[in-house]
Parts: C-alpha cells; sequence; structure tokens
C-alpha cells in the first residue's frame, strides 16, 4: 500500500556492543518476557519486535490486546531510539500515540519502530504493527507515533 | 492538584444488567486476567480498574511496563464508553494518546477511564492512571486521551 | 458534564512581572494577532485565550476552522507551562493530540490550558476549547493533550 | 532519511470531477486563503498543500506558528481521505496527533498527507511538513497522524 508499511531494504549493522545492551534490557522487561516478545531485527535507528497471538493475551473477541500490541510497538520504537544514545543513557517513552487500524486477528505479530528525528534530549519515532498470517502476508493492524527521551542511566541496570 | 485528578463524588449507579455485561466482557479479555487487572468501580461514562505491581510485568527498571500502564488506562476508558452504549453493541478503541508523566514505581496502580462526550458512533474519553503508595498517597503517572467506536456486537461474545 | 470542563475557581495570582512577559510573548506571535486572538486569563499554571469566529477563519461549512481552534489550544498550554518557567526559559511544543468534539460554531471560544505535571525539562498539559453560545452557554469543541519543553530562551526575544 | 520522507513517485491521476470538488472545497476554507495556501498536488489517497512564510504567520521568533503548520497538516490528510469518498460525502476531522521536529524557520513549507487506511467511516492518515531552503532542500519540520470520518454531506457546500 504505503511507502510507509514496506520495512527498510537496507540498513548499516548495529554495533554489537550496541546489540547486545539492547537485549540485555529486553531480557530485563520481564513483561516483555511473559508476552513472548521476540527480538527480530536491530539497526541503526530501526528495530523489530515479534509476537505471537497467545490464548492469554486476547482481548473480548480472541484477538490479541491492544495492550499487548501498543507494548511491542512502543518498546520497538523505544529501542529504536536507544540504538542512537551514548552508552550512558537510557530511554524512557515520553508520550505516544496508537491508531489501531485493524482487528489483531493475526497468529504472529511484527512491530517496526524507527527514528524520525533525534535531537539532543528527544527522539521522535514512528512506527507500524503487522499482523502477519499463515501464508505470510502482512496486513498494517497500528500506527504509532512516539516522544522518546534520553536519561542519565539508572546505575545497575539499563 | 488539578481537578482531573480527582475521581468523581458523586455518579448515578449502573444498571446492574450493564454491569453484568461489562463484568463478562472483562473477564473475557484474557490479556487483563494474565495481567491480574480488578474492575473498581463501574458508574454511568465512569470505570475504575485496579493493577497490582509485580515482578513478571516490569520495564528495565523494574518499575510497571508501559505496556501494562497502557492496558488499563485504554480498557478503562472503552468500558466508560460501553456503559452508554445499547446492549448490542460493542466498544472498539479506534486511537488513543498516552503520556507517561511519572515512573510507574508503585505498588498499586488505578485507572480511571470517563466519557467526555459520546457521539452516534464515536465517544471520545480521558482517563488518567494513579499510582498508590503504600500509605494510601495517590500520584498521577499517566494522562490518556482516547477515541472509542461503537460497532454491532459480534455474536456469541462481548 | 465532567470535572473536566469546569474551569477552576481558586487559583493564585501570577506574578505581574510573568504576567508581563507572557503578554509581550503573546504579541510577538503575529498569527495571533492575525487570528485575534485575546488573553482572558493568566494564572500560574493556567491560561485562557479568546477567539471571535470570523468570516475569514472558516473552515468550508462556515464554522472556524480546526488550525484557529488548535492555534488557541496549543498556545493556552504553551503558555500556561511558561507561567512556571524562570525567566531565562522560552517554551517549545514538543508534541500535542487534539480530539475535535463538536463543530465550532460558535460566535466565540475560549481555550483553557492548564500544567497537569512539570518536570525540569517536560511539561505536561491538557486543555479545552469551549464554544460560547449568544446567551453565554459554553458547549466542548476540542480537546488537547500535550507536552511542552523549556528550552533557553533566544536572545532578544521570547 | 526515513522512507516516511520522501514523496511517492508513482500515483495514478485523480478524477478531474473529484480534483474539481477538492478544490472548490479548499477554496471556501477562508483560513486556508487567510494563511495562503496552495494545493500543490491532488492524487489518489495523497494531496500536498504549501504555505509562504509570512510576517504576520509567525510565533514569538519568527518561525511560522504551530497552528499554521497544523492547519495545512490537518487539511492536507482530511483532504487526502476526502479523494476516496464517494460524492455524497464529506470529510470531518476525528483527531490528531502533531509532533513538531524542527523549526519552521524556512521560507516555503509543503505539507503532505496520505491515506494509510480506510474503512467505511473512519480513514487514517498520515502526513509530513517538510520546510523548503532556499536552494529548494527539504526539511522535515512536523508529523502528523490522523483519524478521518467520512459524514454525509451538508447541503448547498462541501
Amino acid at each position: 500500500m504505503s511507502h510507509d508499511e514496506a520495512p527498510p531494504t537496507e540498513r548499516a549493522e548495529l554495533a554489537p556492543e550496541t546489540a547486545s545492551r539492547i537485549r540485555a534490557s529486553i531480557a530485563r522487561q520481564t513483561l516483555l518476557t511473559t508476552l513472548g516478545v521476540s527480538v527480530e531485527r536491530l539497526a541503526p535507528g530501526y528495530v523489530e519486535l515479534g509476537l505471537a497471538s497467545r490464548a492469554d493475551l486476547s482481548q473480548q473477541h480472541g484477538f490479541v490486546h491492544a495492550g499487548a500490541i501498543t507494548a511491542i510497538a512502543d518498546s520497538a520504537c523505544g529501542y529504536a531510539a536507544y540504538t542512537g544514545f551514548p552508552e550512558d543513557r537510557d530511554v524512557l517513552t515520553v508520550d505516544f500515540s496508537m491508531s489501531l487500524v485493524a482487528p489483531a486477528a493475526h497468529p504472529e505479530f511484527v512491530a517496526a519502530g524507527r527514528v524520525i528525528r533525534s535531537g539532543r534530549t528527544l527522539t521522535i519515532c514512528r512506527g507500524e504493527v503487522y499482523g502477519i498470517a499463515e501464508d505470510g502476508e502482512r496486513q498494517l493492524v497500528a500506527l504509532i507515533q512516539a516522544t522518546m527521551m534520553a536519561v542519565t542511566r539508572m546505575s545497575g541496570n539499563a
């Protein structure tokens, strides 16, 4: 459909230390573990997270709940911002807007977050969540526009 | 602080059938059960949902994850809208904006959602999430502004 | 209707120097002059701006255009934030969400903006725009939720 | 930078009657005339509007006011949605989120709005506003994510 919905085709590789730091930070986010979130792609300014539909993550019609869809959308944007931060900084979500454009009725989901503009303090991101059908076809289910902030890293964790 | 943050003092009672329908709908939202969400108050155009901090719901610093905070904020607004719908309608979130104003570092949370204006198709809501300290003091942690849609109820569920 | 829609009844007075600084800053915003915006109230963390309907400010049905409604909503929030800033700081809008809940078909409008939470860098505000009928009755026409940033004041202006 | 920022390269032509209807509707939006807004491109699901910086459209630092930037962003999205509506429908903005990512310090601006997903009642759009330097270089200044509604056309106008 739109050029928004296509994943980037060419991206530089992320420095291995940055990738490790992000994977360690994601591992500490116990909600993401509870939801079964997987890391699908880490690139400079771009992160993809995966989520599988599960009986204990649904809303009242059996689709995946907007709270879970939001969790991966927000986290993909937050880590996309984080890829550009110096090592002593951590990321905090200031605010975001979600549009839920189709029911999350798919077996798998992927949330793509990318940096649109990064300043010293604030980084603006956009992201999309796609439902993936059994034949691999992607359908857009949600849009996010988010403002992230770089904060001094809290000691002992990221 | 602001008049936004005070819960309503006087509200009419919700019809028992409507309250039952909402409790049944919430019970079908398995993500809310997974997160441990409780119904704290149901009134016409106003709903409060509770959430307790838990080791498996955290972000990277041990605070409750924004995804869980969003799930209760969105759901409180959705059910607040739903209290005013005819019996054959169901509620769908169109979009929402979340502002995360303080770390969700409290043992308990309550999300209040209320109807600001309801039209035939769309209902506009606002809500707040408060962290509740051990001494019972409330602190605002998040704001939501949401657009909800009334849709024809899907057969067999709500 | 909701407790959101009532204007505050008791507010401390704003320091006269701060009020002067805000009036001078508003006077430099030539778009506000072009639109005919008036200052209705300045209090700590709370600002009201007025706008009169005019033939050259309409959308396609003759109602006041959402762009003009947004201009007063955003400015009321920005100056509400500004009332709490030190003298050497200026205010910048980071982002906002507007919900347009009723047609702006009234002869007069007032936008109320107020601070919900102020941090060192960011201040979160909410606001409402009301249409005022000829008999003085107010009707809610728009909601705003906004993130403002304190920045070092640019020399020679505010 | 991002694939969001590139204008579409290939788009079908808009039916001449639809283009006429949109131009007539824009002409009735007197605020757009007051601001000096121009139609730069009309294509199915995609609209570009232009704005020139002017001394009477500024905020307190002489940059173009966010209210004017919002007016073209919202209108570009609204008309992008409108290109897909049947003849008897009109477009209404339900809500939108704006992120202001850089000062609007340029001599010219263009707002691009495009449809992301269109349903029977609601159409979700995204848009960007670019500042255009004297050498023609474009810089992103604002992002919008908007929800539009198709309503029955009001008699006698569009």
